[in-house]
């Protein structure tokens, strides 16, 4: 294994640095935030990516926010600070796991009604430092539950990236690639491109280059040839957010994989932590799903592809409806069908 | 309407004229070609695609190449034509219509037992021009059947380029788009990027731009939530070679379509010529399917967009079942299922 941690965001002294996931693999370039609005500028511009990264940003940016805020009066921080949350709540709307971070650091202030602003900020970097651990260990969790779905010698499909890259560190749905490949090292990865963002190609790939895990990439488009070969034997993706059925929001064409794996009685599972988990949402309908700038299907890195007056509809995520699904690999287990059970179970685990 | 002509191919004097498709939309290159091998490289490295168009190349290759033969011996003038044949119908694998365009002009050569060579010359590229230009007579006829499948203000979804740069001219499934738009101004068309080589975004968007179709650019991973919001109400693609019991290969990507159609209950029509359907492949899983430079998949116009030692798998092609086509429309009609039938009736047509 290479050396190269593949954390996307960390503290480095008193900012927020963060791996400018646009340019990888090919460049190496850090993001230094001394600001909380570099990091929701981060999120927005996708230097960052992945609900569960973007949840520690989040948190990382008001743990940054709030040390910066020049007040020694309680009330006057709270209003600063909640002015902020909004802020960077808002930076993305499909991802479940910023408004869950953001929610989580504001129970400081609900906790702690009488904490004098140094120790709400010292609160805060604590609960933010919290989370971006927890994602850590929860992801380890998911990838050991996970291995029981990946078959010996099995050849896994994935989708975008949900890895070390999409988390704070390890991944959801590599971090059951990774799992898996450790106990048996005939496992391998077949990854999609992941268009128009490329999340496939540049960011799973590099992960799995890195990792020396067996791996060959495909365009979005041919993965129904491969399951009509017979050449995959099970699905695990991310999630954006799940909705309290079981629906999951993930990348645009999570759900084209969906559709092709129960074409071909290929299992489909999505791996996500708890804090991707949506229980206000009953169901895929009421998730937001955020319209990106066409010029991210027309044009390649600046250069247009299409006739410069042609219109483009870029959704960049879609929903799985939990009929698709044969299970959640959460951190407390496999979530089952009937969902709505399973999922209010582990909600209060 | 743009005055600009789509034809791909044409006599320019002597020498075969190309568009040079993998630059468009954004340069006008036209390759001159005065050699037969010029045409058969443009076939393997698509500067031409489609694969009524190959076939059209094909036949122009062999005109070109039979007036190059320099000899007054007939017998001479058939082995060496006969060489140039197996190279021409070499050049690329999947597609139907290149071997059997090859077979047309073959006939030439089989019906003038006793022609002296400026004959069997002059002969062969009539029988050039004559599947050139019934080429396009054949897709004016598949678009006037064609109609019919398009409902009042549909919006179609397409897939790859079947358009006029696909053929000599007007299109196979655009030519169905094309009539179904002449008689019904509210039509209007999405068309998928089509990766790795975005014949959706080149070419397909730029012949929809060129007629003024109201037309959407999506990326090939999106079909699944159009069609779950409803957004599509007929798919029309084309093909590369038909088999006897309607299996139908075409792009990389169809099969998807295809599969995600049959789950919206959104019709699904293939649109080609009876020269796309070989009767000598009994199903699907006999026709070849091409693979071509993972590099294609890896890199973007030359430079990397996946890790340098990433491993990709590039099919050109893949299969749709006869189960998920509810018609092939042709120039002599719509075939419908059972296909083994209304196919060999069309062949005999």
């Amino acid at each position: 294994m290479n050396e190269k941690s593949l954390r996307p965001i960390y503290w480095d002294g008193d900012a927020v640095a963060m791996i400018d996931q646009r340019v990888l693999p090919h460049k190496d370039k850090i993001i230094r935030c001394t600001k909380p609005q570099q990091v929701v500028n981060g999120i927005k511009n996708m230097a960052i990516r992945g609900a569960p990264a973007v949840g520690v940003a989040g948190a990382l940016a008001l743990a940054l926010g709030a040390r910066r805020i020049e007040t020694d009066d309680p009330k006057d921080f709270r209003k600063k600070f909640n002015a902020l949350s909004r802020r960077v709540e808002k930076a993305r709307p499909t991802g479940y796991n910023l408004a869950w971070a953001v929610e989580k650091i504001h129970s400081v202030l609900v906790e702690n009604p009488d904490a004098g602003v140094p120790e709400l900020k010292d609160l805060i970097r604590r609960k933010a430092d919290e989370i971006m651990e927890a994602d850590v260990e929860d992801n380890k969790a998911i990838g050991r539950w996970g291995r029981e779905i990946v078959p010996r010698g099995a050849r896994v499909l994935t989708y975008c990236n949900a890895g070390a890259l999409a988390t704070a560190d390890y991944g959801t749905a590599l971090g059951v690639v990774r799992a898996a490949f450790e106990a048996d090292p005939t496992v391998q990865v077949y990854t999609c491109e992941t268009r128009p963002f490329l999340q496939g190609s540049r960011l799973t790939a590099y992960e799995l280059v890195h990792d020396n895990i067996p791996a060959t990439l495909i365009t979005d488009n041919a993965v129904g040839t491969l399951m009509q070969q017979g050449r995959i034997d099970v699905v695990v993706v991310g999630a954006d957010r799940v909705a309290a059925n079981g629906d999951a929001a993930n990348k645009i064409g999570t759900y084209m994989v969906a559709v092709l794996a129960k074409t071909h009685d290929v299992p489909f599972y999505v791996a996500a932590p708890r804090s991707t988990i949506d229980p206000a949402v009953p169901d895929g309908s009421a998730i937001p799903i955020e319209e990106r700038d066409p010029k991210e299907v027309t044009q390649f890195r600046g250069k247009w592809v299409a006739p410069k007056n042609m219109r483009a509809y870029n959704p960049a995520f879609d929903v799985t409806p939990n009929k698709y699904i044969a299970g959640i690999v959460t951190e407390v287990g496999i979530l089952r069908k009937p969902f709505t059970t399973s999922i209010r179970e582990a909600l209060q685990a």
